[in-house]
């Protein structure tokens, strides 16, 4: 008899956000699971984790029948304390989104929905992140769904490599409007930043990050050419950051 | 005639820390120095931008005759802020550190002071990060100061690579124990994580990030590696996380 799989699911938008939600009714036709993720939005807070203070852990009652966890930390906080002081033992799954929004691209160094993936990778579990282009807090998860459907039923039928997760962007369109999924490379593409710069009721100034994305990769087979082009894109993604075909050039440096 | 070069220095400890003071003394002899850097310790922010709230930048006086801004944001949003609101054009370098503590390995991934640099070459810029592995407030930067020096003055003497950024570790030992340096891989490495579990005095549990640092790679021309060796690693990383050698995999998986 197969023994029944043990399903983690995180988010970075917190356990109140529809996607989370949308995930975890997919993750429970596949085995067991188990949410912990952050008690409020983690956003752009990339692979940070909590070393300055202490964490709490609260259970909620958010998600029905399944075992919830609010966690006062960042997703890869999530990730550490639901293996060690929750599950007491490594899940065979991670599945961290659906992020309201795009992790494509660069994105996926800010993003706490995808930094809890590659913390499963590091952890050696199969681990996907989900991002769906739509920032809407209503936003409709439904072709998300099915397309999350399709890929965690393929991992549990294959074997997954390790050192590294997925990383799943879902255009905004339709089900029947979406032409597939698409394996691509993350695509060179980068933030133009800009700070809309004020002054505040007491005088004194304040910066808040804003910009344009701005697409500069012309290769065709990176994610945000798939996602423009209508298809799901899956970037396999790394933990090792190392630039292995730079090593003999800096060898020649003589340092 | 040569113009001066701009140089850039930040890092995750804070404007108070020993460890930017030491590299601002180094970075003053190859060009101009502005410092923008975290008003607070920001250890283990790894990627964290600073989206839901503003931020505040006020000039300092800790750094003699140089320019020098306290920001209340994340090492990465002091990158942008310098650019965008301080320097209003991209430095010639970008200094990050010297941070108190290891970031070889896996590390790299959670430090701030790496995800400075690495924000850094995202905009194009030759950026260093800088770590000692010395935790002590009151550490001995004085090697880190002679080989800072040795590698800035080559940056300044070749074609910088894109796309990547290096991260210098160097070991707590006096210059004269130290045998060179070596350029390296990331090791594999990795948190065999725990937390400290307790109860508050209100009665309610909570957690602390805590464990020991597990070396299982046994791969010779890595960062720990050359660390334990007496050597000072430079790993040559990057910001494109793809996994390239996985996608002809995942694309036979017929998704």
């Amino acid at each position: 008899m197969q023994e029944e799989k043990l399903i983690l699911v995180t988010n970075d938008d917190s356990v109140s956000a529809k996607g989370i939600h949308a995930l975890v009714e997919v993750a429970k036709k596949f085995g067991k699971v188990v949410v912990v993720a952050p008690d409020k939005p983690q956003s752009g807070m990339g692979h940070a984790i909590t070393i300055n203070h202490p964490l709490r852990l609260n259970k909620i009652d958010l998600f029905g029948e399944v075992e919830s966890y609010a966690c006062s930390g960042t997703p890869v906080d999530c990730v550490k304390l639901a293996i060690f002081e929750v599950l007491h033992r490594k899940p065979d799954l991670i599945l961290s989104g659906v992020n309201h929004g795009e992790n494509s691209s660069t994105n996926v160094l800010y993003s706490g929905t995808m930094s809890a993936a590659i913390e499963g990778a590091m952890e050696g579990i199969s681990s996907i992140g989900f991002s769906l282009a739509d920032y809407d807090a209503d936003a409709d998860f439904s072709a998300t769904k099915h397309y999350a459907s399709i890929i965690i039923q393929k991992i549990f039928n294959v074997d997954f490599p390790k050192n590294i997760c997925l990383n799943v962007n879902v255009p905004k369109l339709n089900l029947d409007e979406i032409k597939g999924i698409k394996i691509c490379k993350q695509a060179h593409a980068f933030w133009a930043d800009r700070f809309d710069k004020r002054i505040d009721q007491f005088g004194r100034t304040y910066f808040w990050l804003t910009g344009e994305f701005s697409d500069v990769d012309k290769r065709p087979d990176t994610d945000l050419h798939a996602l423009k082009n209508g298809y799901v894109s899956i970037v396999p993604t790394l933990y090792d950051l190392t630039a292995y075909q730079e090593i003999d050039n800096f060898k020649n440096w003589n340092l």
